[in-house]
């Protein structure tokens, strides 16, 4: 079987390598698509070199079907299809004991931490397998992870039905964050720089701002009758977005914290005071989330296939990387994980 | 009758002026006591002259007794005990009808942006007043405004009782929303830099640590048993107060903007992400947190009188003006109102 590794200095290769049997509480996956993640691209670029050995398969974004069971396993079968829940928590740190295990103190993000999908076949712990409805074509299916991302925001950001929602960024997580909302009833406008990206969101049939080419207090004042927005997601991972987001915030406004800061950003406290603005920070997903998206996704409330900008055969990979880290016109690209997958 | 002023400059006058009489919807009030407020201060200090003319009449924490009704007023009586909720809102801007009338875009702060209780007598409209209990003591009653602010800052907070509580800064505000957080059943510990803060919190049974002589994370970490608190006031207006505030919480921690930051501060996004945290703005009170003020302070759950360092008659507020801008031992002073008031 094939399976592509980062192997540092911004390379992935493709190699072949022996499947490994599952232990006794494993199941092996058969597995179709892998997406490639931003945060997979900060992999290449070495940014996550203190928790990827390479070499190491990367991947945590998928779909598949069970291949074999280890012998303690139940409750699954052969050719049943999943997707998996890439966390595993320590169960006994603070965070665990108050019921927040997927921010455990000691989280293992399978896939960066530990070996991803991006291989023909992969062995998991059994307990981190999430079933697919059948009916769910398994191209939508690698697409769950990122929208239990999604769902997660709107669910930290406590969004109601018919409140307005800026979402500052209109890369994938973005642009799903805008599809959730607008599901959850909620009144949509995304900011996003890039040409391309807007296109996608346009033709998903939301609302789309281009921050650089508009006054954006004078937007935001009319599409909210001068209210301004109820709710802002921060997911540009940019001091202008962050701006934008505190700016566009109606009294009592709840800004969720979606991208990633790595440095001290300068704030602008006297308005959270001022406004009683709410500020929460949301990372990955429980599996409520998880469950939520698929029920999402399975009924076509999320028309998430949209972003699928290109499917590339696991033996592209390194290509598929290659142009992905170089930037240009692409939302969500997927790995075909099948042998001869794509050819 | 006699008046305090703000007269600019730096310089607070008082002077001989007739007093008021109620228009039809006011009452005239006989003020016992009026408490100088940070505000006061930053008022003295020039850096309100946008928003006050001097001269002008100022204090907003106050008690008293009705003194005279105007005619159309009713449900009060002469001689009754009152304070005062010193805002007026405009019911028709979108914060108003949102339900937040006490952050009204258009707020009006009575004492600030019009003439305020440091007077002998003092007329407002009769829809400002707030009944107090007969047994409650005029001069504890001055706190009232002050302990409604703590409140709604842990209202704000969520505070559960059993929580960690962490205030940072032990000025009046801060000591009252530890005295608050401790009736909530939380587990709260005050950091103050200065010595005479610690020592009123101390004597008032507060844990409290000097954030300049103890290891701060080893002391969260004993404390909280290696979780962090659960909840953090910010009450010092510092950026040191704001790093320790945000260093201190624990996973889901909720971090409270009391304090007035009037630059941008930098602020560690990347750990709102990476354990959810949640900044919530807190601003002034809803008439809620009035009433629940008033029945902590008449019932002796929060020792208030313990904040007053000092009762100055009101023809030397001058002086306790110039004193307190100073710096120096004190916590609350209070201006006495009465006529020939302390002497
Ligand atoms: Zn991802
Ligand atoms: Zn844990
Ligand atoms: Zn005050
Ligand atoms: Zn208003």
């Amino acid at each position: 079987m094939r399976a592509a590794r980062y192997i540092g200095a911004g390379s992935i290769d493709v190699v072949e390598v022996d499947p490994t049997d599952p232990g006794p509480a494993e199941v092996q996956i058969e597995v179709a698509y892998t997406g490639i993640c931003g945060t997979d691209l900060h992999i290449l670029h070495g940014a996550m070199d203190h928790r990827v050995r390479a070499p190491q398969v990367i991947g945590h974004e998928m779909s598949g079907r069970v291949a074999s069971l280890g012998a303690d396993v139940t409750g699954w079968s052969v050719g049943q299809p999943v997707t998996v829940m890439p966390l595993r928590w320590c169960g006994r740190c603070p965070a665990c004991r108050a019921g927040n295990q997927h921010i455990c103190e000691r989280l293992v993000f399978v896939g960066i931490d530990s070996p991803g999908a991006m291989q023909t076949r992969w062995t998991v712990s059994a307990d981190l397998l999430v079933a697919l409805p059948d009916a769910l074509a398994l191209d939508a299916a690698a697409l769950v992870e990122p929208t239990a991302v999604a769902v997660h925001d709107v669910r930290r950001a406590g969004l109601a039905v018919g409140e307005t929602a800026a979402v500052i960024g209109g890369g994938p997580i973005g642009v799903l964050i805008a599809l959730v909302s607008r599901a959850a009833g909620a009144d949509v406008t995304v900011f996003e720089l890039d040409a391309h990206r807007r296109g996608v969101a346009e033709r998903l049939g939301l609302r789309v701002v281009d921050p650089g080419a508009v006054d954006l207090a004078a937007f935001v004042d009319d599409w909210t009758r001068g209210a301004g927005a109820a709710v802002a997601f921060e997911v540009s991972g940019s001091g202008a977005g962050l701006s934008t987001a505190v700016a566009t915030l109606a009294v009592r406004g709840r800004l969720v914290m979606v991208a990633i800061h790595n440095e001290p950003r300068p704030i602008d406290l006297f308005r959270f005071f001022w406004r009683e603005l709410t500020m929460v920070g949301a990372r990955v997903y429980e599996r409520t989330d998880y469950d939520r998206a698929i029920r999402l996704i399975a009924r076509g409330d999320l028309p998430v296939g949209e972003l699928i900008s290109d499917v590339v055969p696991l033996d592209r990979a390194g290509d598929a990387f290659r142009s992905l880290g170089a930037g240009g016109p692409v939302m969500k690209v997927l790995i075909d994980c099948a042998p001869g997958g794509g050819r």
